[in-house]
Formats: C-alpha cells, sequence, structure tokens
C-alpha cells in the first residue's frame, strides 16, 4: 500500500489545556499532568543509566478532534435502533453503542469545500450550511457522496483553533444537511467546527437545537467527527481520498479523541 | 484503497478499569465515568426530544494498547538525540520528544510469531526472546524486517488480557532482541505484553531493567507499542501487512493510546 | 478554650492509594500525583532560591474518612424533605441538599465502644449492632445519647485499615439501630467500618440493603460519617467530647472527606 | 465548650469550578462531577426503596480555601529544616512534610483588618502590606500577635471571589510583613487574597516573587491557609478567637483543601 501513497494529511487538531472546548465539556476539560519525571527513578549505581517519565491524562471524550458514538445522543431517551437509554446507561457508560461499537473506520472519503465554494477562506459565524450547499459543493468540485463513504465538509473554521471565542462562534450545519447525508448512506461525517451543527439554531419541525445530532447519531446510526483540520488536505485540491479513522475502544464511552487520516493513493 | 483490502485487524485490547495495569501506571489507572446522563436533559417540551450523554477519561498515557515515545525513556537523564531532560520536561510534559512529534504510521508491517516457532500457544512467563529467535522466526516465516517497517511480536500473551496477574508475569525481549530490532531501521516495534521487555531482567552489560526500552527509546529512537491483540492476525497467517498507528496529539506526553490496524491487502 | 483543652483526638484515618475503598467507589478511588517538582522552575540566577511544588488530587468524595450528605440517598428517587430527585440531580451535583449545607459540626459527642461491651478488641465480619446493643452500650457507659448530639459507634474495625478486604468485611449496624439514633435527635452518627450498615444485609421490611443508609439520610436527615480512627479515644476512656467536623463546601457533592477531631475539655 | 460558644464563623468559600483559581494551578483546576446517579440504580421490586449518587473530585490541592505545607516551597531545592528535596520527592508526593504531618490547628486566633485600619471596604491592587501595617493594626486594634496562634490578615479581597481577575490581582503582604509574623512564632498564618504575597512582587534582597513563601513554608516553618472568607467575621468586630482548621490527611500532598472556623466564646 505504501508504494501507491502519494500524502497522508493528519487530520487531527493538537490537544493542549489551551484548545477550545465546548461549554459541556469544560468540566472536566482537558489536562495532561507529567507526576513522573526522569530524576525520580535516576539512580545509576543502582539502577543503571535509564528513567521513565510519565503524566496522566484527565478529558472529556468530547474534547480535541474525536468522534460522537451513537450513545452519545437520544431522541426521546431512546438510542438508535430503538434501545431505551434506562436499560443500557449506568456511571460507568454504555452497554450498547458505547465507542468501542464502532469499528475502525478505513472508508472512501470525499471532502466538501463549502468555504471554497462561497469564494472565502472561512465561513462566517451565523452561516448556516444546508443541503443546497452540499449539493451544490457536489456539482462544483464534480464529486458525490456515496454510500459507505465518509464526507467531511469544510467550513474554514479550524484556522481560528487558537481563538476559543470566534472558534466555538463558527458555522455549522442545518437538519437539511444532516439529512442530505443520511440518504446518501454515509458510514460518518465530520467537519472543522466543534459540534457539526450550527450552534444556537433551533429547528422549528424538530424544536430542538443540534437537529443534526439527533438525526445522524439517534436516528440514522452515522457517527459524528468534530474538530478536523482540513485546510492542508483542502489546499491540496484533493477532494477524494482514503479515510482512516481509529476510535478507541473505550468500553462504554460516548466517543473518543481520533487521529484521522486522509490517505490520498497516486 | 478499499477494494484492495482484504482484511483489517484490529489490534487493540479494550479498555476498561478491569484491564492489566503496570504497578507503575496504576495511579492514576483507568477510569471512565458517565458524569452527563440522558435523563439531566430531558424537557421535550422546552428543548425538545434530543438530550446528549458524556463523560470524563481518566487515565495514564501508558494504559491499554499504547505506543511509548521518545520521551517515555532518558539515558543518564539523556533523551534520543542527546537531549537534555532539563531543558525540556516541565510539570506539563515534554518540549521535546512528545507524542505528538510521533508523525501517523502507515508502513510495511511483519509479524514474527515467537510463540508459534516454539510450537506452543503462548510463552511462559520467564521465556526471554532473544536476537537468535528473532532470527530463527524469520527463517521458519520467510520473511525478514525491513528498514523502515514497524516488527510486530508474537508472545502468546493477549489471551490473559482479562487475567491480571498472569498478563504482567508474561514474557518479554532482552537486550539483544532490541538491538536487532533497531540494526534492522524499523520505525517501530510492538509485543502483546505489557511493557516488550521480559519483566524482572537486568541486562549485566547496562545495568538496569528493560534494557529494551533504553535502547530503543533513548537511544535508537525506534517507539514501542505496547499490549498489542495480535492473536487473530496470527491465525490468519498472514505475517506481511500494512501497519497504520496514529497516536493522539496528546502535546507534551510521554506516549499516547492506539488502535492498530494490520491491513492486508489482497 | 485551649486553655480548657485537654487533648485532641485525631479522628481521621491516613488517605493514601493503598486504603480500603468501597467497591462503588473503586471508581475513580483515590489518587494523589505530583506533577510540579520543585526542579521544573529551579533558576536561581533569573528567579531565585525559591521553587514550588503541587499536584493533583482525583478521587471519589466517599472515600477515606468522609460525611455523607441528604443528597447521598434517596427513598424512591426522592431525597430527605419531599425534594424530588430530578428536580435537583445535574451532572454536576445537586442544587439541593449538596454538601454545601451542611453547617460546620461543632457539638456534643458521645462514644458507644460496642466492642468494649462485647469484650473484644473487634467485632467479627457479621456481627450485627442492633438498638439493643446501643441501649446496653449506654448503661454499661453510664452515658445517653441526646438531642444535637453526634453518636459514634466503635465496632474495633479501624485497625484492619491496612487489610482490604478484612476492613470491607467488617461489622456493621441494622435498621433498629439506626432509627434509634434518629429517634433520639442526633446531629449526626459515625463509625469505624466503611458505610455504617452490616454489609449485605438485606433489611426485611425495607426490601433494601444499607438500611441505615435510607433511613439516617433520605428519612430522617441524619448525617453519616464513616471510615473513622475510634481507638485512640477508646483508649482514653473518654466516652464524652467536643465533636469537631467540617465538612468542605463541595458545592453539589454527596459527600465531602472530612478530619474530625473529638476535644476533650479538662 | 458549646455552652460557652457565642458564634461559629464558617471561613471557606464555596468551591465550585467558577471560583478563581491561580495560574499555576489551572491545571488541573477543580472539577465535581456527579457519575453515579439516583436513576442508575432504581429497581424497586428487587433492591428496594433506595438509591445512592456519588461523583469524583478532581482538582489541584491548591485550590479554594486550603493551607501549605512545608513541602509546597523550597529554598534552593531544600525543605524547611535543611531537608533536601530530592531524598524526599517523587511523583505521588513528598515523605516528609507532607500535609499529613501538619496537626490540627486548634489554637487562639487573630484577625489584623488592614482594610478597615486603611478606612476602606477593600485594599486596591498593587497595595502592598508591611510590617508596618501589621504593627498599626495591632495598635489601632489594641490587640497582639502571641506565639502559637494563628494570626489572619483582612485585605478586603473575598468580596470578589465570582471575579477571577479582579480577585486574583488583590493586593498581598512583602517579606517584611511575613517577617514579622514568624518573628511572632505563629503557628500559621491566613489572608483573604489567592496566596498571601503580593502578587508580582520580587523581594530585591531575596531575588525571588512570593518572598512569604518562601520564608514562612522554606525557611521559618510557618503555615499558609489562603482563600479564607474573613468578612463576617470582621462585621463581627470580634478580632480574637479560636481558630479551627483540620487539613486532610493527603499523605505525601503539598497541601489540602480546610473549612476553618473561628469560634468565639461567649
Amino acid at each position: 500500500m505504501k508504494s501507491a501513497v502519494e500524502h497522508i494529511f493528519d487530520l487531527e487538531q493538537p490537544r493542549t489545556e489551551r484548545m477550545p472546548i465546548h461549554p459541556a465539556h469544560k468540566q472536566a476539560g482537558y489536562s495532561y499532568l507529567l507526576h513522573r519525571h526522569h530524576e525520580d527513578e535516576y539512580r545509576p549505581e543502582e539502577t543503571g543509566p535509564r528513567t521513565g517519565a510519565a503524566g496522566v491524562l484527565i478529558c472529556g471524550e468530547h474534547t480535541g478532534t474525536h468522534i460522537d458514538a451513537l450513545s452519545h445522543q437520544a431522541d426521546a431517551l431512546t438510542l438508535c435502533g430503538g434501545v431505551p437509554v434506562g436499560e443500557v446507561q449506568s456511571s460507568r457508560g454504555f452497554t450498547r453503542h458505547g465507542v468501542e461499537e464502532v469499528p475502525p473506520i478505513v472508508a472512501p472519503g470525499v471532502l466538501l469545500d463549502v468555504a471554497a465554494k462561497d469564494g472565502v477562506e472561512s465561513l462566517e459565524p451565523g452561516r448556516v450550511v444546508t443541503a443546497d450547499d452540499l449539493e451544490e459543493c457536489c456539482r462544483a468540485q464534480g464529486v458525490g457522496v456515496e454510500a459507505g463513504s465518509v464526507a467531511l465538509v469544510r467550513l474554514g473554521n479550524a484556522v481560528f483553533w487558537d481563538d476559543e471565542e470566534r472558534y466555538l462562534a463558527g458555522p455549522g450545519m442545518d437538519a437539511s444537511a444532516a439529512r442530505w447525508m443520511a440518504d446518501r448512506g454515509v458510514v460518518a461525517v465530520g467537519a472543522d467546527n466543534m459540534a457539526w451543527d450550527a450552534p444556537g439554531l433551533k429547528d422549528p419541525e424538530l424544536g430542538c437545537l443540534m437537529a443534526g445530532h439527533l438525526i445522524l447519531l439517534a436516528r440514522r446510526g452515522v457517527y459524528i467527527i468534530e474538530n478536523l483540520a482540513l485546510d492542508e488536505l483542502a489546499s491540496s485540491g484533493q477532494h477524494r481520498f482514503d479515510l482512516i479513522c481509529t476510535p478507541l475502544k473505550l468500553v462504554g464511552a460516548t466517543g473518543s479523541p481520533v487521529r484521522p487520516l486522509a490517505v490520498v493513493s497516486g
């Protein structure tokens, strides 16, 4: 495979305590603390020249670039496939639809660069991306979204990763965009914003915020990958690639940090 | 790529609080706690049918299937490449050789099934795997270890994942095996035990335990992947594959949990 | 006050990762990790001779010597005083009956040494302490339990603090003992075992385990202090004292670690 | 004792994730998360009406109202009493001068209300409190600071607990004030600011910031209690009281959260 590979695009944003975090996940946020320092163990006469260092990671599973599992969202307290929350939820996570049930994703991927379609570097806060936008994008780029693929939407928001206020305010999708994706049979969708959906947008029909989350995760069984870094991929002009995403098997968790790769074969 | 793929082997062990953890990493161990329950937010008249659930992950980065970065080990308080620990170590991790410096690994892989060579399901605790064993394995399997590849050693220890005492007691490699790997220019090595090295084995020349860790990480710049699940891959008879491993960019950390994949192309 | 004080008894057990922890609170258990080491900051030419060290505490609030707040237990999903759980519970704790609502406790205290009454150092696992036992204790010791006081029961279990299996198996109280205490109008009770109640004892009338927890916290509004160290106080022969207990105002939490003091005035 | 007590003043500030935290302790900050919800266990037919709820606390020991132990500060990598840091520091804390070595504090207390002396509600950021200020305070209030006592300094900063920026900017003491306290043989000092010392003040002689920390903890063995709530006590006009402070025995830690009480006897 390697001989055929032209380029590997790393779609993960770096994780630090300064990275933007959705208000709902500020507790417990993200911390990496190094408690085992090399000097602690250094006694060369007794134990030789070798020492180790290690730390502890404390974070919500929905921090940084991550994938949402199906347990993350419920529709009238029911998970995807008619699973009642009360039967599967506990203090340690879920016995159905935990992230360990997400298979390794190795699938065709497509990038829909809505920012480029609009002729801008970055879409503005408040810009709501609809099914029509996605349809136009396909036409403009000469691509389609096939069943079994992973579709990534570029909003141009990733460049604000160091500016939490601006990053969180960024644009997002509406219910029509989510349905459009699900109707095409994608395995997963992803975007370069905090939470796929347009922030603060209440869907009049569904009567809720984050309608895409309800539709994709709770109703249609489509995973969502958030906080992607898509600019390098977009600049390359490569809209079709293989998408590799390996969620950690955190048994019972509602999601997992991931480092997705877009692999372009020569 | 997908059309050429025959099978994807998931090399990650499941992560739960019951999984075996190296004594040095028992604090803080592994916890996943779900604090946001679906019912907390369910007010259908006001906010519609949608609710979310999420939790917090508290774990050492060296728990479960994971990769060691070069900051994890030092040689006389010096990291690989002559970097003095005192210049780069802090309470938040390392400013050089943190796991974010490990590139996405997409490389040819080879499985050296030492247990099969010995004609057993699992090597016994106390069995020390040497360079000679690896050499024999290559001959028996008709494979070689090339520069730029990832070499995985199967000891047959993965089957004891639910038995911490037995798992931790498992076999491992000595210094000669580590040097043998480094001399072949591998990018990374991995095994299905807790810490690559034979537990409790003090190298007479180096005067330390875990000689492989010193040689590979601190001297030769070779990453180590630990706690792999290799039995399914071994059963398939596939000794050559593409190895995909995507460490999370936990900036400054000494390692990262990973879900490596062995991809066999048709 | 100090001039009148004859002796201060420290009733808190030491907290380490090796201390016994109730199975329900093993996640996340107890960890103290020191990530800020003095050497990290030591640059005498620039910043002088001063350095600091500090760490992180990760623990359940019901680990070690601690007090239970009224939110800790519910009766048919109702907290003490008829407060419906659904109205006050969230991912961040409780908006009613959190431990911050427990006032600083400075009250008369009495020690009921049931082990001494039985003529043993330590009561055996399986020994169930009843109202009759407490009544006998009062007679034998020539004390009473008054309204507004704190009553501590000594089972002789504290000596097993280093032996988790034995400590957790220790004796405890039944429903009659809990009612006896509540009927006397105590502010709080405490004992030198893990959870006040006799482990594994199902109350036939109430149909639940830990009947004392239900009666005291959920029905009668009496706090419970667990994992006390009572041997030194008992040895002194002092059965009456002032009890000082200062729960931390962890807003919304269901309890707090505490270091209660028994102060005997001269 | 209770009959003689006129009033108990609670000197602890409430702990929430919104409370001000010193930049050095923002990782890991303060989180309380409730993962065990009452509904998780509610199965009345099987286990009766009783359910429990509990959570996890993740915090630096120097968050909220807390006491600093002697391991918290070093003088040229030496702890109080000539203890070399390298001999006692580890990834799990300190084997000397951990907070478990701080005895329960029950001592005479005195409040030096410097804000009142200045005739203001709150001292301004930048105001540096000196030994002369403390001396004046004693004269104005007609009190002295005796050996074995606990001396609390009121700056009027507590009222800004909900305004992190203003709270952290608050006034503080200089080296002369620290020496003045130590010379009088106090057991501990405390104040209603984040870190006793005037923020950003470099002592010209010692060549370091936070000179009081160096003098009190590393050189003179005097504990420091930070983030006190002193306004109610000040308003009462009571400058003399019994100070009760019970640090948790977090073995090896550099400090502990506390809920100090000022008890005024009738």
